[in-house]
């Protein structure tokens, strides 16, 4: 283990091919920003890849799987057993987030950090089992210390993967019954403020779920209320498995100079705890999403996330995320591949 | 010319498939619901294909390109030569919609109605030119009707070659320097607004610019106060040739079972004469994407368009129409090859 290898600093973007992108985008044949927020996302990402014409071809999309001790206290309708079932589903073709990385052309890979239900030596599912999910944590912290370092490596350990196998993006996915609630807390403790405010209905809770999901929640703040205000200690507190992961990839993403696009509602509460612990990591975030869970759009504005998608998604495992590349590798194809005014014989002034 | 074609009654949704297509989507291995607007469009398309797992491969962009006698009350900054400059540029690959199209394995066909500046046989362009432009409808109205026939008729020829070649989405776009302006007053005069409400800076007209644009339209819509309360007298006064031929390609589309992808401001508010025209074609239209033109959130919103983007696009040419097709191709993918709980033994109920 790196002794704090999530505080190192991430990698700076080029301001020099950021500043040549847009002066390319200014010579495209169509009237200045006309393209809106798809200009905005390929000279980001002119400066992420360091090239004048960045492309998304290389997509790496990673799912981590875990299940969360919360859960004993009645916060979602589904049972835990789901966790593990999707994973098969995941590796099997059947899911979403299958059929959107086949559609896609992109690398798909499963992490289980620790389902409730084993499951043993599944084909395609890459093991990091902490333990058979998280405590919880309305009566402890949901994990150790230990078993957090261990989720923030396989994290790193899946960005470091993407990162050999050429990504030019990388997508974070999660699974885990259970975890609307981790990261509605996780995000309640970092931006103090109100469950009610955060607090939907994730997969599917009618109005008692949640109110019911909004009060478990209560408590456990008020138990961790002595908690020192280090974003770790209370990602450690609240998250699951899942979630450090996904802080632990987005940093390492970051470090190794992979741009990443952030999921839903659980995806950006991780993202916020990234940059709540190494602001460096911020410039490599794009946020794919505004999701249909309430508390998504009041992390995405904590974080000035301005997100491509808004589609009244609430599935989760990446999905929103990949729905969003397509637009991405059109932004990159339109400001490569366009001509610019002088190219086409076009008038590109005022008359 | 066929009498009236356009009152004819468009092709009914089947609704038996629509419903075999929503119980699949509520067997799919997520929560119910839980992909959003992309369930919606999915059993859409069911419907309007009659196949319970509908594609949309085959897209056909046509666009239609006029220039409009309005301009010379000085209402675009730019010179009606780019007009034809950019069927050049189309047709030579460079414009925006030419690189979507090429992204997207789109056919594309540009068919000129009318520019200022002949493009005489422009290998790739459709000839089906009516007049070097149209008339300044603050003197007179912009067609006469047999113009507005010949407009309609090229619409409807397009929407037939496209339905012949098996196209499974239509995408109508349109290149005319002052065409925000005709669209504009068009709106206006079928929505009984204020011009103010709906004008805007179009392709980049600065603040005092729109105030001259909205009071050009202003004394337009006043000049022609006398007219019947007709669409189509409406749409010959101050339509363009080309916003004329989307009217007609969108009601041919739905006349002939080819879905609608409702590009931008200016194909909004062709969509909303079709509409006015012959109700029966709304069910045919799905909404790409509300721009940055202040009036096409009104006009969506006439039409109870739901629009799948928003980024700000201010283009045309068909470009924001292109964009969302990813998102429907990734729609239908979803809806076709995801497990069903039964396939994948997932639980599919509350515990």
């Amino acid at each position: 283990m790196n002794s704090a290898w999530w505080l190192q600093t991430c990698l700076p973007a080029d301001e020099q091919m950021r500043d040549l992108a847009l002066e390319r985008q200014q010579q495209l044949t169509k009237p200045s920003g006309s393209l809106g927020r798809l200009e905005e996302a390929a000279v980001q990402l002119a400066g992420l890849q360091r090239r004048v014409k960045p492309r998304v071809d290389q997509v790496a999309i990673a799912i981590f799987a875990g299940d969360h001790g919360i859960v004993a206290e009645g916060v979602s309708p589904y049972p835990q057993e789901v966790t593990a079932q999707m994973l098969n589903n995941f590796v099997n073709g059947g899911a979403a987030i299958s059929v959107l990385a086949r559609s896609l052309g992109a690398q798909l890979e499963v992490v289980d950090l620790g389902t409730a239900t084993p499951v043993a030596d599944l084909p395609g599912v890459r093991q990091a089992r902490i333990a058979p999910g998280t405590r919880n944590f309305l009566k402890t912290t949901a994990m150790t210390d230990e078993q957090g370092l261990l989720a923030l490596q396989a994290g790193r350990d899946s960005a470091l993967r993407a990162h050999a196998e050429g990504a030019e993006l990388f997508i974070g996915g999660e699974m885990g019954i259970g975890n609307t609630s981790s990261a509605t807390a996780l995000a309640c403790a970092l931006l103090h403020c109100p469950v009610s405010d955060l607090a939907g209905p994730g997969t599917g809770l009618n109005a008692a779920g949640v109110q019911h999901k909004v009060r478990v929640i209560e408590q456990a703040l008020a138990a961790h209320g002595q908690l020192p205000d280090d974003p770790l200690q209370r990602l450690f507190c609240f998250g699951g498995f899942e979630v450090v992961a996904l802080v632990g990839a987005y940093l390492a993403c970051a470090q190794h100079g992979v741009a990443v696009l952030v999921d839903g509602f659980i995806c950006t509460v991780a993202a916020l705890v990234a940059v709540r612990l190494n602001p460096t990591v911020q410039p490599w975030l794009l946020f794919a999403h505004c999701g249909a869970e309430p508390g998504h759009r009041r992390v995405l504005q904590a974080l000035q996330g301005q997100p491509l998608l808004e589609l009244g998604l609430r599935l989760g495992e990446g999905s929103g995320a990949a729905l969003a590349v397509p637009l991405l590798r059109l932004a990159c194809d339109l400001h490569g591949q366009m001509a610019t005014f002088a190219e086409a014989a076009v008038a590109d002034r005022p008359a």
